[in-house]
């Protein structure tokens, strides 16, 4: 039963031409995708603080030019993750005002101004070989729309520039934390700070790492309350959520 | 260097009887002893939402009930989890006013009235056997004095069960879903709404969930953008990271 | 809105107290609680094959005897795994009519007479030690309703039992397969059949069988084609499906 | 001992040239070699419901070929499965008839006339990058002339769009559901529907999904009954046992 | 179909009541039943040269002393392994010719007098703690009659008390070595003798050894040609596959 | 001390120019180089059934060949294994008389004619996939010079293949049965016969065969007794093992 | 060969008995045997900085006390570890002097003063829960008589504590880092400081923790270079080892 | 607060234009900043033994010859671990000094001229295909200005080669040991010296070593004590703490 079916069905009711019990009936064992279309334009406003991230990992250059368009036409921000150059090359000819971020093999159009934000975002960064992952993070953060700070190459093994950074850590309402190998620092940040942490292993490391398992159970077991953890070199994910626990200081109201 | 010498350091500066090259020097060289103490009681005015709580797992009923009896002596509310039945007892016979939470095995003495919280934090429980961690995660947000909404028995089988209580999950600023087995109904639940999931895998399984591996997993590779993840079982760092964001949308700065 | 209410809005329509577009627009940002009950009716008509199960572990005798008292007062069959012989004493003592299947640790109630079906389930066993999870899966599949046969302790290192049977198995319609240690019987009995072959991995081993582990990837790895795996230990969930896939031959349409 | 033998063997007891007891003797003894050849004739005929499928992984073009000539000689139907499109392409110039389909990198040539079978197979996928799988089970499900229906791109994370489509699913008589990262789709789909589910983990995800091994614990431990599991990417094995499911409903007897 | 049965089919084809191709046919389609016996008898005799095992574990005393009493009163020599000190005693007190191996936790009877073998079977093991593994080993040669010699507490860390013993190990025809831990020993006896060498793993060890695991995979490992594994703490399996390595130097034909 | 160091005491305390108790004291603390070069010899002597093998993987081309003339310049036959195409073009060209063979990846030169050896090992191998590993074996026991059978083709899945040729296996002195995918064949090869069975796990599988690991654990856990492993796709070991095993039954001492 | 016939041979030669050529052949051929007395002895001489440990996991109280009369009888200094309160009182109430270590569970017995050592050894401890296995280690140092300095409870959630005492670490020649959960101490430790870490994991922890598993990967994959690692809980190890290193520092050869 | 602002508060205090009370407060407040860059430079004088290490995994050529140059013209000797032969050439063509050792694939330059070290560290490897890690061990222990020794070639599983050296083992007041396969070496090495080892173990071997998986397990379960452990492949690791404890014999304090 589409939305037409469903007016159709209320008119009658309306006209008389059928009764409550039946329409009861038919509204009870109603199959979903009556609701379905409304549910998503639903769906849409209130889920869609961002929803056009592209995952351009096993995807072709082709396919993601399609899908940046796509989403492009509709007037947003666009975010495209996992893509090479080659494939950024063809999108960034096609719009020139998208950006290519080599680094966090990322693209990026800008299309509305930012808006105003309160609160601060720090992405926190062990090695400068987990900084593709942290700039993941970073773009996701920046094309939210939220305040952010990066604390990049401030690993556990040199104590001191992480100390020396803490200040800054402390005025932040929500802090990203990235690092590979023994995953170390999310515990030592949780417990310089109040501020929830969002941490993410990274699959830098050798032998014994088993390309981010040892960081990831490190960052399960740690010691420090208020660290919880995605998945290995999700960089989105992890910029993702810290975006939507900045904004949940922003508004009261959410459903 | 203790504070004691600190301030006679510089009471030597101010009284002349020290240049301020050497005086610079010294606390140049300051061992971090001198600024602990002082760090210390800072660290726990910035840090102390909620410091006092008790990990029962391991501990010897005397030993639980000695560390009760401090933390509750400086009047704060106390929150004791993994404490068993026999533990609980003795706390209990002590401390007329406190209250063992059977199902989570956790104790709690609230000494100071609530304040008034804004935001609202959802526990969501997959199956019964999974209320123990739920009701540890629950207690845990409750002595943070934040509001909370139970949604239990709402496993991704019986998905109309979930379906009736999606408003109630809109309504939440941070949601925290404790779920065993596959460990599905993280995904399912930040399909859902916006706000930040932080997921709970649970020990309840058979054979291959492997004490909860299965689970853990699976939330870990959540399709859903905006899922975390805790330990097996955590309901406590579950619980104290959603309480911290929700008060992330109470105030401002934190440093 | 639960269906009261949604009769109220629909009454209110048939009697020009509100417009259609009103209705409309309810009922397209209806809660799904106002479809929930009907729901759960409409699910438990179409899932109720037979969903009256009691997953005994985990739970106290008195919680098992509620259950069974719940259950049992419906009218239907009961079934009740994983029991202790003390959880299940108090409800046999309470049901007389109720048996207490010790090598299964499981309890069945009989209400209703079984129907007569068509095609045929066989459960087989390699070895003594599997028994008591193939014997589950035989008690799901009887309390089912589906005709069956067992074939028990025919382990493929003394073959010729198996092969002496292999008759018997060629008349079954879906055959359930129960095997610890190497858990190569599904695929030997997949080679010799054209049946779907439902393979469980017992927890039954020594050393480097990692409680399961070993069968459970040795099924999964089968040289046969036609063979699906379920959990270790699980005989419920394979006997549950293994007589879906018999009642599957008996009936045309499901939805 | 050939066929021809046991004639003998027979004609000479019949004619008196032997004692009851020597023949008795020599067939307790009989060599399986003597059976074997009759019974691969029996196997081939109780199997052979849709046998000629060639695993082109590990093969070169030319065996891949040659295996192809030989099995289309006999005037069957042929799949080849996990075939590149080099080795595609030499097939098909030999045997225009013969298709190649690219995302599920399989070779179907039909000879015969589909059969007009009863009952449905769904096939379920969760995301595009799962397709391949779920593209293999389908011509799989074809190639043995059962009717089947793809639903396609219906992950868990938005739930709606599978809601959506919950009618023709409860349609099926047994369906195949193929999803990649936390695996969830199956136990959603399992609560859902009565049909007996058959779940393919596939290999798509990041990190912590280890090539699939998060989702395949996620499916074995679905905490829906009715749902059993294939080896991960495994679009073959599922497409084999739901054709034999759906079979299963159209005869009484096999052996 | 039976014995008896296929002896009156021979006596109704050898006096005339039935045709050659109708004794043919029921036996080219005859079930394996026909031959089961048959087979059972022959497997006997062709593979008792030491079947009487009982594997205690799982087992009550009760069904081990009926198991004993089977197998002791058709004569042969009985071996139970795996047998509590409980369960030894209800054995021993039926038949005081028994005797219980504490350490090997194994119960023997021997009623046939050993025959004078030829070659010797080392058992080698590493530490005292592997020892109950080792003696499991050791008496299961010693029942299936082959000459052996023990060389114990002779792990790596201690080389000097292996190589003093290097001369017994370069007489046995075929060496059982036993180790826990990292599973060296192994390695190091391969290196130094000609010997096939069966090496078992013991679960003897702390922390990362898991249960086994670390030797298990080192002995898979062994850079010394001629090794091969069994499962950890499989004492009876090497000591029963160097038994049956030992008599291939005794008898030039098996089958 | 160097064995002319040795030489030149023994001379002086002939000489009289040192005592008994200046001799016996160097002796004591003698270092093992002294022993270690008549060590070798007699190593060489003990062990050389078949010392010459190159392990080709991870070595050059230039390296093989420096290797292969070295070993050949000793009049020794010569096996080389996991040895390229490219590089045994080198040495084929080098030396005539020595044979490529492909499957196996093995490159062999018989200088010595084979003595006749008495015994027989079978190589049975499951699938075609297998086949390389089961070369490796076969040229490893060849160049042994030990009488061998090879059953190619049998898996499990088509049982009666295998049960066609139980004769044959029943007459080999040791078996090696090569196997992947769910690893079940050694099982039932080990319940069709007495002798010792060498389980070779192969890395052909898909998904959950985890490169050879559910088979190897398979195997460990074989239910039929007399079977033990060596590393995944190691055809070589096995074949070691196996070519020493059917050694023993042809001398009675090797010390 | 023993000594006494060494020296026989020896005399022999010296006396003309027998010629230097067959003196020579008799050596070289020398079984190890001849030389293992001395080499014991030697051995013991070399090796026995602290050879008298008891491990007194798995053994009985009776076990414990015969091997610690035996020790102690030698009148050496004597540790036994992983003993339980039991099996101590009856080695207590027989040597008055001993003294059981509650925490550490373990026994030591100091019969010869304590030697004036040089150098530190520092053993640092993350939680309180860890502090069994840094006793251990502790014990074990100072049994083998090196200087050492405990600083327990400094855990990495609560930096301060650690940095407070980071001058106290700096005068460690050597230091042991005992820590669970996420394990990341001796990365810190390891950051600070010039000494060698020998970090040893415990199986403190969660769920995720795998009973130490997370602690051992975190700490091999420690981006702090300088730190290697012992077994889960193995503090004797990290002790034994750190002591041997303390020394180092003190002789300046020790072949 | 910076170091210049700390000199103006003393200032400020010494010319009364502050209190002491004031000055406190700010002092005890003090961001870490203040204290951060003396705490470099006073880590680099104690930490700088040999900081200067690149690692050239995962860099481009570009990035390896930028950082070489940044160290070189510090003066100080430079180790580039993990370079390419391509990467290695554009260095060694700007540092003529500079030499590339391909099998450690490790470039080096010195600058200064090695001191006359006392002690002994020995760098001991198993088989020729673990020589990459060692050579990269004695590299690092080389740059350190530390005495080596290399014993190459001696795996246990032709004892007499390491037997021959072991007076040279002896000698050596640290040894590193490197070993693949199943890892048994450093134990072996374990048991013959009493000086400590560093066992490395490396990802050489076949099929169930799993990347050297087997090997890392085998060395934390070494049952002779004094061995600890560092990552798989991670010669420059155990260079590095062989380095540190060797030095650790030639000064007496360190902090």
């Amino acid at each position: 039963m589409n939305p037409q079916n469903l007016r159709l069905l209320l008119e009658q009711l309306a006209a008389g031409q059928t009764t409550v019990d039946t329409a009861l009936h038919r509204l009870e064992t109603l199959p979903f995708e009556a609701l379905d279309f409304a549910c998503v334009d639903h769906h849409r406003e209130l889920r869609c603080g961002f929803p056009e991230v592209i995952f351009g990992q096993g995807k072709t250059p082709g396919q993601i030019l399609t899908l940046f368009e796509k989403l492009a036409a509709a007037g947003a921000n666009v975010l495209a993750t996992r893509v090479s150059a080659d494939a950024a090359e063809g999108v960034v000819s096609r719009f020139p005002g998208a950006s290519y971020h080599e680094l966090a093999r990322a693209l990026t159009l800008r299309q509305n101004p930012a808006p105003a934000g309160s609160g601060l975002v720090a992405v926190v960064c062990a090695g400068t070989a987990d900084m593709p992952v942290a700039e993941e993070a970073r773009l996701t953060i920046e094309m939210m729309d939220q305040p952010l700070r990066t604390i990049y190459d401030v690993g556990v093994a040199g104590l001191h520039r992480l100390l020396a950074r803490s200040a800054e850590l402390r005025q932040a309402r929500v802090i990203v934390v990235v690092a590979g190998m023994e995953g170390a620092l999310p515990s030592v940040v949780g417990g310089l700070v109040k501020a929830p942490v969002i941490a993410v292993p990274t699959s830098v490391g050798y032998g014994a790492s088993f390309h981010g398992l040892a960081a990831l159970l490190a960052m399960l077991n740690s010691c420090a309350a208020g660290v919880s953890v995605v998945n290995i070199d999700n960089g989105f994910g992890a910029g993702y959520q810290a975006a939507l626990i900045n904004q949940a200081g922003q508004s009261q109201t959410q459903g």
